[in-house]
């Protein structure tokens, strides 16, 4: 069986593993304040080409999520997002969990629009009686998307000139943003989003990462006391040098960059064998992961050699899959399902 | 520098290392339904004597106290525990942010007495107003304590009765309890706590795992759903093999005991030379860490090899410090150790 | 001005205050331990055909929803309702900040069937990953809806039965419950809904009294230890007997059915007088709210005299307002409404 | 049995009661929006010599508490205060529902002495992990105390400056204010309290009022969006005139005064009455609360005739008790209790 149901079923880049074994019996102090961390901060503040933010690592994404919402509304305030949000559907509520409502905006493609943005605010401040509703305090999208799609660096900008216009924090969720910056279509380099956001995370654990992601904090006020945050959501990692190695490996050189492009040129091909076969898409997906819409019989025969996600029903006969080409997949596997997408979709 | 400030300035035992890079490029299904995380599972349970326990990866442990006690009570309910718990003094109020009052109790040598307990449950239910007042829900110790004392076997099954018989849940924080275990006073087994509690967990980040405790269930009702509440606390690792590979290596054989016991004859040792030169010991601890109550003079002379923890200062001119023998000390460092305080102390 | 706006623009009916006037100056114990309060429980006992419930009094609607909501769930649960609830829409959040996120349904009439609610069940139930989901834990009515319209016998039934077969809560906030009852289509008595929910509540605030809200608790599981709940979300009232009082006034003799009877056949009147002139109303009605679908011009010329909400834009000249007739309106007011509306809308 | 266990045994002053009634049938708009609450507004701004004031009514002592608590603290701060205080000891863990700790100080008559928060804060920012600890983010002081003992203004202004320097909130729960500004040894009034403090109420429940507590915000930051934080936690009343229509009564003229003013006098002559008797008392209160430390023989015996509340045990033969003598007290009552304790205790 080759999975290809997610990114993050196998361990981590063999330079990541082999860091952590040659340093495995040195002594450092504790909670990120060692040098490794020290190391890591640097690299990525130079990849995101500032000085004035703060980079914190953290172990996993629902954490870092209710982490920096948590961090950032006050009570009466909750997160707009697409209806597709990661913290809308697979969370366990970890948001609601830390008291704030999810504010829910229709998509199709996983993206949110500004004028959505506007309308729902212009809705809520225009309320006479708004107090009592929840008050908008923040936007939330991925890049990429739940579904692979990007936001261009145009709707980036604009999401970030409505937010800081009407003073709603901007949040970028990275869990995968390797893939975005890996992608050839994308415009919005990570300089770009340090500069149009208050925060986001850079994904590591479905980008060569063991385990991690790095929060990237721009926003002076949420700097502050935000590693307070991190210790009361459980996220402040006794060994934080377990992180900081794991970061400094990935951003030293350009290896979060190789092994992303190398990601997404393999789920190109992907779209392209697909596509040879005239297998619709859910959607025009330009990054790691693809939506092909599967006739049953299809799906039962691809499903004979390679592991996948049902994502949802289309008709009687047809279903949405996804294949998710990760950092780790080797060319003779991407070969083998070429090959067989050839042979079956056909 | 030799760091005895905590269990946790190494990374992990080689086995540990060794078991992670061999698996590392395998493919795995995600959160902990892999394979092995079966087997560790299986090896705990053996260890435990008990075959109807539940046992869950979490990767530390505020976490792991925060999504246990937050999975137990219900919102009008706190937790008893002496003033020292870790709960209440340094995880940054996340018992609280779930909702609960940390219920303290004196205590001198981080231990809480059955007595004490059963006068706070008997003045709560004898309240004529107790529903202005914080309903005690679950009784939270540390075996070892902070201080590194034991409850012997005796203490922990009065303890369970008293819970048994007022409907408290039982819960032990074990983040060193392989130190409790390796001890040669202690007389509680794990079979023993498997027993006489709700709900445990075996710590794994400072007795030998790169990260990772193992909670433990007994009761049947904390069981149920037990793992929604580790997705909502971002406790669900998306790689769980990681921590299924880790507790595999501690349980497969006696690892888990062996570094323990080593540790603990360590400490011992320390234990032994501050005694030789008449050094008081805040309190009498048979694990990992001691605490003695040096001079100032002392202090400096011994931070100029060793690093230790600051605890408390006792009056003008003496602190007590704490020495915390890790899995990972080694002898050279020990007895370079013993030969210092035997110089400078006496 | 008239105020049609809401059914809280008065104070209380007149016994209600002369029972308060006249009980003022005795001595009676806090926190609903006074003998009002259990003449009260025991008429409302009466009225709900159990000796088994427990009945508890609370100031208003959000706070009885926050407390019982809160009091119900485990914090992995969130609460299945139609996408119209008030705690969805008006509360400010009140429910996320107990932890629990609001799961909504897509309705047109204000209510949810039960088929909506199997489907959302099972769905979740039929999830291999659950665990990232919340799980639906209660089933959230109104009786009547936001909207007016009234939930039947047989459809209260099927909800029921649906929520015990699932093990989930069904709770009815009835904070015009006494408009439901008095409607002449109305076929569910407050006996019915005693069988067939766990809790539910009796609204006095909209209803006749000064303030105040019952709640009714049939589950005995939910009975247990409910006063802590409602004194940590500060609802258990220091001088309880100004809601015993007022409900006593309310059950003692048939007042709270009388009330509510007459201002539901004046909302009646209203909705013929809008049909007389073909006036299109947002939905059929059968209680104390009505919503007609006026043109601007017809808006403005009926807001001279009246005060009523706005409600929702139909279109460019059409919106859709509410008018509320509450157990405070007089005949001589609805006369004149009815012959306005006659002039304008015709 | 005449009651002298609490301040809430009656309803309110006829004069209340009167208002109430006289604009029972008038229409008005809701949420405290209205004429009356207008009215009570402006009186309360002059009492406290400010326009730039908020003020917000709430129903009761424990909701205006968990509501300014909420709204002013970030997740990781928690709020300093005696040992002894509401919010600690009968609130039901209202605060920590909201998710902040309760950080206690030791206290013998109910207050803090300034020097106490500065240590407990130094202790903070010198601690060099303090992220793992809950970060003070408040000073909540009751004044009176809960044993009646008043705060001078000239600590007052210490614990003000301490605040200001240290960035926290100072915030007074004054559910019985009246009884402070009533006192003859008070040197604090309402409006240095209101220069002093960032937030602080003004309680009715307690001091003439059928219910009710005025929300007094100087600062500007905790203004902004206050009104979402009460409709979040149900205290934003439907029929909010009720309460406009009280403190407009109270503070029309000088009812609040001077019915406190009485209260207080009746108290001091009660404890003049047990001085007589050399009855030692717990604490010396100048306000409405004695506690006498009475024989058990003397406790039955006044037990025969009044109600008052069990304090503390002090020995096997003493308990403390408190009389709480209210603005409801009448002359005749006083005069009774003053006979029988010289009868009784001498």
């Amino acid at each position: 069986m080759i999975r290809f149901e997610c990114d993050y079923a196998e361990g981590a880049h063999p330079l990541i593993m082999q860091a952590l074994v040659e340093t495995n019996m040195e002594q450092t102090p504790g909670y990120s304040t060692d040098e490794y961390c020290g190391k890591a901060r640097e690299y990525i503040k130079k990849a995101c080409g500032s000085e004035d933010i703060s980079v914190e690592f953290m172990v996993g994404g629902t954490q870092a999520n209710a982490t920096v919402i948590s961090a950032c509304l006050r009570p009466h305030q909750g997160v707009l997002c697409p209806i597709s949000a990661h913290i809308n559907t697979h969370e366990t509520g970890a948001i609601e969990a830390c008291g704030h409502k999810v504010l829910t905006l229709a998509s199709d493609d996983g993206k949110v629009k500004v004028e959505q943005l506007e309308a729902a605010w212009n809705e809520h401040v225009n309320d006479a009686n708004r107090e009592h509703v929840v008050q908008p305090g923040m936007v939330f999208i991925s890049q990429p998307t739940e579904i692979g799609t990007l936001y261009s660096l145009k709707e980036l900008t604009e999401i970030s000139e409505f937010c800081r216009k009407s003073g709603l924090i901007f949040y970028i969720d990275g869990a995968r943003l390797g893939y975005a910056l890996g992608a050839p279509e994308n415009d919005a380099s990570l300089k770009d989003i340090t500069k149009l956001t208050d925060v986001f995370y850079i994904g590591g654990t479905k980008v060569g990462a063991l385990f991690g992601e790095a929060v990237v904090i721009p926003n002076k006020e949420i700097q502050k006391d935000f590693r307070y945050h991190m210790k009361q959501h459980g996220g402040l990692m006794a060994k934080g040098r377990l992180l900081g190695i794991q970061f400094k490996t990935l951003f030293e050189d350009s290896l979060y960059y190789d092994i992303s492009k190398q990601a997404v040129a393999y789920a190109l091909r992907i779209k392209e064998a697909f596509a040879k076969c005239n297998v619709q898409m859910l959607v025009d997906s330009p990054t790691n992961q693809q939506f092909p819409i599967l006739h049953k019989s299809q799906m039962e025969k691809l499903a004979e050699k390679y592991s996948f996600t049902f994502w949802e029903r289309i008709d009687e006969n047809y279903s949405c899959v996804r294949f998710c080409i990760s950092w780790a997949a080797k060319e003779e596997q991407i070969q083998a399902l070429e090959k067989d997408i050839l042979d079956i979709c056909k």
